[in-house]
């Protein structure tokens, strides 16, 4: 089964836990609005293809873990995409969900699909105790306080910004998730894969930079983006675009050196250069080398 | 220990969790001020109460339980506080989360209580994995959707309300949640102590009903409160201020009723009575027999 199949098949088998005819209707649809169609589905992706690599002895488990960790993050969107976040009015293409829904289903959507990650985790407890063990505590130290992506974006209420704390808890976070879950769903330790997440999440961060700085040079004709008009922290600000450009070849060679030896090292390394393609913004002909 | 001391102590270990010299320290410290001091904690109450009449084996486990339903319900009244549903100014005698901190915070620290929530019982696997998933279980579904607390809130944006739906989501659930919890984490099944919840969680609904009912007469003077004013369903205005009396005995009275035989039977049923006085509106003289 190729793998955007699998993802969304854990993706539906997991929404389905939350559906019932004797549910609210509109939070019912709310739930299916916030999750699908999918976007890159770069995390779940990551974590399957490191179970793999791992030799994926659970598949079953891991697909639950690739959709829990999913859901996390299409939670982490729908409240960030709220009025006293971004205030957002399009996510993929449509309107954000309190744009579509209202408000108030926008933080209870959010707040089910946090807890039905929880479930799905859970109800692989009787089958694989152990693994599913780890897998809940990696999810939740990934996606909570301390160190999670809430702890992530209570760094913007700061006046002082711990800057490496914000980028490993905002961004890295649920790319660690994915590498350290898919290790633990196929029996392997998860130290070892963590920095192969904390490099990809800090790729990520560096081409959303580019993108930012470098989509508002193409269409405004100048070179500030958001970051620089909220103050936030930015690569290219930091190094400009050819520094930054420079930096993100730098770190997508420091993730594929990072991969443990295994029997799917270089198929793993192939989904990170693929996965890197993608991430990649189109670089104007002035910065081309 | 009192049960006081023991859901305090619980509090304190859980909430600890989250906290980290390196973490943001305004949400740090909002997690704090959203569960401390707190209400009559009278969910981990009943749950440790319910534990302790079954034997209460793993004493650790069960205030574990304890704290992760309060977190949940701490969670709740963060975000039920939120501008875009009750826009409460104040709970429990101080300003509420978003007032006091702000609107992002507030949403954070919803989502980390939520998620610190299952930390705390996803730690008790390794050491009871056949009682920490029926634990982890249902507090998801007593939470999240199709039935738990979210799911109740979610009736209130549906034109038509399915009440048995909504009065059972919105407002029991959290109570069965803590039967069938501290059954659970003392060993024994879930389902007898379903109806105990319910009830207790029936009677809570009909008491807030008439506070809300007599407390806008005996301030306003007038009878119709904040249900009234929003449409909302209640007791009151189905049964009259005598009929909501009688209908609350009732209910009491079944609770203790459908205490399953066990041998702190007595002594529950003394806790049921001790916290029914607890949310006995005062009744003004005309309604006393």
């Amino acid at each position: 089964m190729p793998l955007s199949k699998r993802i969304e098949t854990a993706m539906g088998q997991a929404l389905s836990l939350s559906q019932d005819p004797l549910a609210p209707r509109k939070l019912a649809s709310a739930l299916h609005y916030a999750t699908s169609p999918g976007g890159a589905r770069i995390r779940p992706t990551i974590l399957l293809s490191v179970a793999m690599s791992c030799g994926d002895d659970r598949p079953a488990l891991a697909s639950s873990a690739a959709a829990a960790l999913e859901l996390i993050h299409c939670a982490s969107l729908v409240h960030d995409d709220l009025p006293c976040f971004d205030n957002a009015d399009l996510r993929r293409g449509k309107p954000s969900l309190h744009r579509a829904y209202s408000e108030p289903l926008a933080v209870l959507a959010g707040d089910s699909l946090i807890i039905l990650a929880f479930e799905v985790l859970a109800r692989a407890i009787p089958d694989h105790p152990d693994r599913a063990a780890q897998l809940l505590l990696s999810l939740t130290h990934r996606s909570g306080m301390p160190g999670g992506i809430c702890a992530g974006q209570g760094w913007e209420s700061e006046a002082k910004i711990d800057l490496s704390a914000y980028h490993r808890s905002k961004t890295a976070a649920l790319f660690i998730a994915a590498t350290e879950m898919g290790a633990i769903a196929a029996g392997h330790a998860p130290e070892e894969w963590h920095d192969l997440g904390a490099l990809i999440g800090e790729a990520f961060q560096v081409a959303d930079d580019l993108r930012d700085a470098l989509l508002d040079e193409q269409t405004l004709g100048k070179p500030t983006g958001q970051d620089d008009l909220h103050g936030r922290p930015n690569a290219v600000a930091q190094l400009g675009v050819k520094g930054a450009l420079d930096r993100l070849s730098q770190i997508l060679a420091g993730a594929i050196a990072s991969i443990p030896s295994c029997p799917g090292e270089a198929a793993l390394a192939r989904m990170v250069s693929h996965q890197a393609e993608k991430i990649m913004p189109s670089v104007p002909a002035k910065y081309r080398v």
